[in-house]
């Protein structure tokens, strides 16, 4: 008997961090691993958030058998809104983060989707694909690997992981299962490349319980604690020491106090009632008797963190004499906003611990010897790495060379790769785009380069708008020539400019021509005046009205 | 007899990274040390460089006395053009230094500047001053620590300094002085800040030697090295590498050129003539004998390596078997850019060593142990730490404090603050602007607020601009409204934000008033169409013009 190949389509998550999203397709059968979103690079001027390129799911929406989601974080979840709005399969999702992904559709508005609860250990029969769910540990409670069984093998999916053996919340990886799916045999293995770049074992979140045990034992006052509002481990750690230390809890924030709820509803984060209190609570007590909880890790604005660090929080404000704890590490891109944050705290007098100078984070991710070890226990014939930028991809698919792997059979693909395989091999067989969906306002667009590129030039340089009235008979000028810039000349240098500018402008009118013609000329003459008296090259927009 | 105290004015280089410049002034006397500049922050859209405000120097001209430099990079010289072109007194640097400040007034098209060199254990006298030089250890050689000796009591600048006591290039900090000074009697210490966060010791640059040997020895094809173009001593490194493993080196980037001639020039760089070749060269080369040495390792569009790991560099292209080595590490703010010059590099097929993999770069600053050896030598009667965002000025004043520092005499100033001290205490007295004054395009100017926040919002939002024609006695639109957008709505929103503008317009028209009154509510009412349509805020301007 002949089988058919295998296909997986990677529509994001290969190449980058974020928007994770792969497609499982067996003779026009569908499954969707994941729907996540990604922040946007500083470049992306003005988009809120970026998801994948769903088109190819679109276009087969009716043989969508299932979508299955591995854990509850934004580049895992964020982009669900957008898939189920136009197709209409069901989700599977353990409890918790089915609990994550039901806030995320109430916020988009999608209503009625059909969701699923689903525990470890079960097996969902979804077409040609039979998905078994295995535990697997990461920074956020309920997080799954998949076991993908298809007539042409089966898939080992790791999810994000690490190997913790203590994690905080009790879950513990899964290796019974992991090895006793490489005894059957495994055709593939997807697993997380976050960390290939990290030689070793990532700590275990139970080994930052000492060493924030001992910072809230030394602190004399308030102990502020931000951290990722999807931490719910972490959450758990500090709810705990503050039992100890006889102290309350207020948490801040929107969204820390939704997943606050939705865990506590779930039974994810033990908490007794009379810990917590209000923010506006915490006055009323001895600051050695007070814990704050909140966001703003990443130098976020709008975060409490950074709204105290800026003394411009409506409620709270730094007091000598507290301590902040900042327990994560800045994401690619947010080191500035993270140290200016944390400047601003020691500026205001608290005694801050950070990443730098304390181990008061630990990844969620496994480094390099927990790689090896899945890879050992899985013993897959095809290894291919995911999640991750395109040196993670390579590090870890090196990595797999050195546990093993043919080399034939370690093979990179990256966002937009359509591979086949079966037992005889691995190959990209095409490609569907990989193009930046944006979110911008509320738009959801495809590239937009245009817009961005003008975005782009508009921050460097300005703009200078000029608009001019002629007589239509004459084509003399009817009033003197209106010029506006914005962004683009400092106080001082304005009148020089202004002045060349009229000058040039009157000049090109006086040469005549058609409306296209001297809206051209303008532009042209106004940017280079504008390029002798700054040295910049701002956007020139030109209007022509005769009359 | 009483002296009067001294004067210390931060106008650069406390609570900030870069743009180091110090004044001291005693009875109307002043010195400088050191004028560097800033690289901007991501938010200051268009800004090329930031320089301290120097009016306080500017406005004391004919009572400077001497202008001394520490060493010679950007954010110690990167001003002196700015300064020397209105302040017309001596500078002292030792020889690479000044050659390195030549370049920089030669490129600004200063002339005349009154430069003398100087030389480790040389003593200055300049008014009140008393200034003695000792080698301190950093990344760039011939840097330099000051003893100042003033009537009120001798102050020690640690410039910037590691103690490597096997320094790449031969010279080692000072130590016998150090600890001479400390004998005498020191007033204040004024030390380095920025790897206040590390703990231990730098390792020494000689440790490099052997890691990048092995990549060297390792290598099949190429060895392209990119580090910053003032490391002369990491440049001295890969060619005695390249010299060992008989390979050519050639030299790419206008900045690596111009040091490499210069330090070669002085005897700062011992190369063989015959080692270097022109980069058109290297194609005759076998790959094995080849090595490229060159700027980028921030990710900078334009540096050589970005435009190979781009693919369009007009000479050279990356080839699989190359090995690429990144010597340094991202300046907070750039991560992304390097991430990505990374991954393209390792697309093309290339082996990268970087940073996170491999120690491939050491730093030049001394980690915490190497601070508190300082402090300890000099065992000073007051502690300023310099050189550093604020939370590091805390750090290591908290260090000092470790050591034995009397906390009221720890004392932590930002830029702007006049310190004015004797032995009996050490007081903040009065502030001078820390205002960034900035260098973009042709323009020196302060802060240009406004501007800055245009681009702001340009970049994120766009422009709408309105132009209408109306008759001058009926008020009535002559012609239909012209309305462009630049940077503000993608293709598919574009029809319908059009459609509604022009009502909106019309009927702002028609309710009209002066000219006024109809720029405002022209405004108003697009910006409101804009939200409407597009969730956006861009920024709108309305021309009316009357027939």
């Amino acid at each position: 008997m002949t089988h058919s190949k295998l296909t997986i389509v990677a529509l994001g998550g290969l190449g980058e961090f974020g928007r994770n999203m792969l497609v499982f397709e067996y003779e026009h059968e569908l499954i969707v691993v994941d729907a996540g979103l990604m922040f946007p690079d500083s470049e992306m001027l003005g988009v809120d958030v970026v998801i994948p390129d769903m088109r190819y799911v679109f276009e087969r929406r009716d043989r969508v058998r299932g979508v299955i989601v591995t854990h509850g974080h934004e580049d895992h979840i964020g982009a669900l809104p957008y898939l189920l709005a136009q197709v209409d399969a069901p989700v599977y999702a353990t409890r918790l983060t089915r609990g994550l992904i039901e806030g995320k559709l109430r916020e988009a508005g999608i209503q009625g989707a059909d969701l699923h609860t689903v525990t470890p250990g079960d097996v969902l029969r979804l077409g040609a694909f039979v998905i078994e769910l295995f535990y697997m540990t990461h920074s956020i409670p309920d997080g799954v690997g998949l076991a993908i069984r298809t007539p042409a093998g089966l898939v080992v999916h790791s999810g994000d992981f690490k190997f913790d053996h203590t994690p905080a919340n009790g879950w513990r990886s899964d290796f019974a299962k992991l090895a006793s799916l490489g005894g059957e045999g495994v055709l593939l293995l997807l697993s997380d490349s976050t960390n290939a770049e990290t030689p070793g074992y990532t700590p275990s979140e139970r080994e930052l319980a000492e060493v924030m045990g001992r910072v809230f034992q030394g602190a004399e006052g308030r102990v502020i604690v931000a951290t990722f509002a999807s931490n719910i481990s972490r959450m758990q750690q500090v709810m705990d020491l503050a039992a100890e230390g006889d102290r309350k809890v207020a948490v801040v924030g929107r969204s820390m106090v939704t997943n606050v709820r939705i865990a506590r509803d779930l039974g994810y984060l033990c908490v007794h009632e009379d810990l917590l209190v209000t923010p506006d609570y915490l006055d009323r007590l001895d600051p050695h008797r007070a814990v704050l909880l909140c966001t703003g890790t990443q130098g976020e604005p709008t975060s409490a963190l950074v709204r105290m660090a800026r003394g411009d929080h409506r409620q709270l404000a730094i007091q000598p004499g507290d301590t902040v704890i900042v327990s994560a590490t800045p994401i690619p891109g947010n080191e500035k906003l993270v140290h200016r944050t944390l400047d601003d705290l020691f500026r205001l007098g608290a005694d801050v611990y950070y990443d730098e100078v304390l181990n008061v984070h630990v990844s969620g991710h496994g480094g390099r010897e927990e790689q090896k070890l899945l890879i050992n226990l899985v013993r897959p014939r095809f290894f291919v790495p995911i999640h991750g930028d395109y040196r993670h991809l390579v590090l870890h698919r090196n990595l797999a060379v050195e546990c093993g792997i043919d080399p034939a059979r370690a093979v990179i693909i990256e966002s937009g790769d359509i591979l086949e395989l079966d037992a005889q091999g691995a190959t990209v067989v095409d490609r569907v785009s990989d193009d930046y969906v944006l979110v911008d306002g509320r738009s959801i667009s495809d590239v937009g380069r245009d817009v961005l590129a003008a975005r782009q030039r508009l921050s460097t340089n300005g703009a200078v708008l000029v608009s001019v009235l002629l007589d239509k008979f004459t084509g003399g000028l009817l009033e003197e020539p209106t010029i506006e810039t914005r962004g683009f000349a400092y106080e001082c240098e304005v009148p020089t400019f202004l002045e060349a500018a009229r000058a040039e402008v009157r000049r090109a009118v006086e040469q005549g021509g058609s409306r296209s013609e001297l809206d051209a000329r303008l532009s042209r003459v106004l940017a280079k005046v504008a390029l002798a008296t700054t040295g910049r090259y701002p956007m020139v927009v030109a209007t022509v009205h005769k009359a």
